[in-house]
């Protein structure tokens, strides 16, 4: 089966399934905000259109300004980027012909990013509870270039501790390997411990965030990248001309002001998982701990959740399928936490499967 | 002088310049429609919104079956970019490490692409006259893989017709040479004749368009190219995912649809560009004959074009530099044709510069 290599896009997902898409389907494959985008978007969204009418700064200097600011660095050490996507093609491109490796289950754009660039590539599993084995990685890591570490990791959701990273940037520093840390989700973690401060210690540290998910806006594509001036300089030399658009950065820095949004959200997401997981539990199903919007389920039942898969997609429930996943590989099947009254509907047809298909657990 | 590579964004033209910006500046640096972009546009802004909330089709299939069946083509012949700057910088990652040549003066991104991808790169000059000697340059085209042209040039405002472009291909096609025309402003030529049916006869042939040029929508990013399905997919390859907005996949659909905008556009810029001729032509100022919005203009009593350059400046217009256009550098300066008004403060503030500074001609 020739399965769509992300969420979202739904239609895609029903074709390669073979499956009749129902008039009415309530989309769990994409991890953005359920609460939508700030609303002071919505209510000046009238003076967006004259980003539209004029080439967009190429240094994109306002938004690197405000984020280097925020975020206590120089703006050197900031970069924008076209969504997170091609801040990670990019990386792929910086590395060309290097040894890397990723800590998998994760973000299938790093191998594809590595893969086209002609990276040799190996993989280092996380184990059965989403946890990393820092000195078996160790060992593992000989003669790697580079190290690519998804935290809060997708697609497992689980967050790995600020002194887990620092264990493993140090053991990267030695073997003189990067360490790229994808913090796609970062802000939808209650106890978010920032590696920020590690940046001026590590030269070898690059931090990788994307902003369409907290603000959920993956429309407009942005991302930033913070790493040592060298590498946010090998980069913008890599960057077409003009390739953050104008309604991104003008939707950025508005984005950048709403701090209240943001808890909002987290307290939002945290009631919804919490809520979420006490119905899951009741109905034996198995879910991993997730500290962010999204997390992985599976009935345990079964080996193969393609059945599973399957009725909920017929149920009009849209689910991440985890196929592409090395290492989990179908065994799960990730959702997004929604708003409250879809996160109802997918619990009613979750425990509408449940009637059917009782659990041996 | 470290002047900026492009037209648009003046702050940074006069930050180089050491010139202090006028309050009120016309830019005529940036190359786009002067009527703005298409009403429907704004009248439909609202409904843009919802394309930020959600992903964008990472594959484009609308616009793209849209754009293939106005063209006359299959769909797996078109590829949608980031704006015409993503595809030529895709384009100089497939030619890593080849020889290429450009006809030079022209758009400096061909260069850059090639630059940063180790292309071994040489030039071929136009004439004085703006045309291509075609004998001379299949002399010239010994074993390149690629030939870059732009038609109608930029910045020469000059176009090639279709027979001397078919002369060009036949010779790239006996030495196996790609020829990449890019064809931003083919729908300002009054008397355009499309390339497009030679694509099934040539394999060696790859065109590449912008729809930001004659829609005004710059800031949103968006062009295509159109050739064997074997380069798209090889440019699909290394494309970052959802490189293409959703603001801009809509907006490019909606666009399509405005045949009537683009005759306008094309009468009122031949309508300005002869009233401005005219009075150029009056006051004894040197211009090539340009086909399109926007056109090269010289003071001739003298060869270095600065003194004029600065005077426009701090007279609030803002024409394009030419000092990183090989075979130009800084004897021109570039001007787009803006609204009828600023086109009369501009001629005004020519006149003024004429009674200042009397032609030796």
């Amino acid at each position: 089966m020739n399965w769509p290599t992300h969420g979202s896009n739904p239609h895609y997902l029903y074709k390669a399934a073979g499956i009749r898409q129902p008039e009415q389907i309530y989309d769990f494959s994409a991890n953005i905000n359920p609460l939508g985008p700030p609303k002071s978007l919505w209510k000046n969204w009238g003076d967006f259109f004259q980003e539209i009418v004029y080439y967009p700064d190429p240094k994109a200097t306002s938004l690197r300004k405000k984020l280097a600011e925020r975020e206590g660095l120089h703006k050197d050490q900031v970069f924008i980027g076209n969504g997170g996507a091609e801040i990670i093609s990019l990386i792929g491109k910086w590395l060309t012909g290097k040894r890397v490796m990723i800590i998998e289950p994760s973000f299938s754009e790093y191998e594809q990013a590595c893969r086209v660039n002609e990276c040799s590539i190996s993989y280092f599993f996380i184990d059965h509870n989403g946890k990393i084995d820092v000195p078996h990685l160790s060992e593992e890591l000989t003669d790697q270039d580079a190290l690519f570490l998804c935290n809060p990791n997708n697609p497992t959701g689980i967050y790995f501790e600020k002194q887990v990273i620092e264990q493993i940037l140090t053991t990267c520093s030695e073997k003189k390997c990067y360490l790229i840390v994808d913090e796609a989700f970062y802000d939808f973690v209650d106890a978010y411990q920032p590696l920020v401060p590690l940046l001026n210690q590590f030269p070898n540290l690059i931090l990788i965030r994307s902003m369409t998910k907290m603000y959920a806006i993956p429309g407009v594509r942005l991302g930033y990248m913070m790493a040592d001036a060298e590498i946010v300089q090998a980069l913008q030399n890599q960057q077409s001309h003009w390739s953050v658009n104008g309604i991104a950065l003008k939707a950025g820095e508005r984005c950048l002001d709403e701090k209240h949004y943001v808890e909002q959200t987290r307290l939002f997401v945290r009631k919804e998982r919490e809520r979420l997981f006490r119905t899951f539990r009741k109905h034996r199903f198995d879910f991993l701990p997730s500290a962010v919007n999204f997390y992985l389920l599976r009935d345990s039942s079964m080996e193969d959740q393609s059945i599973f898969f399957h009725f909920l997609l017929k149920e009009g429930i849209v689910p991440r399928h985890t196929y592409n996943f090395p290492g989990i590989e179908g065994k799960w099947l990730r959702f997004a936490i929604r708003s409250e009254k879809e996160n109802d509907i997918l619990l009613e047809v979750m425990e509408k499967w449940r009637a059917i298909h009782q659990s041996s657990l």
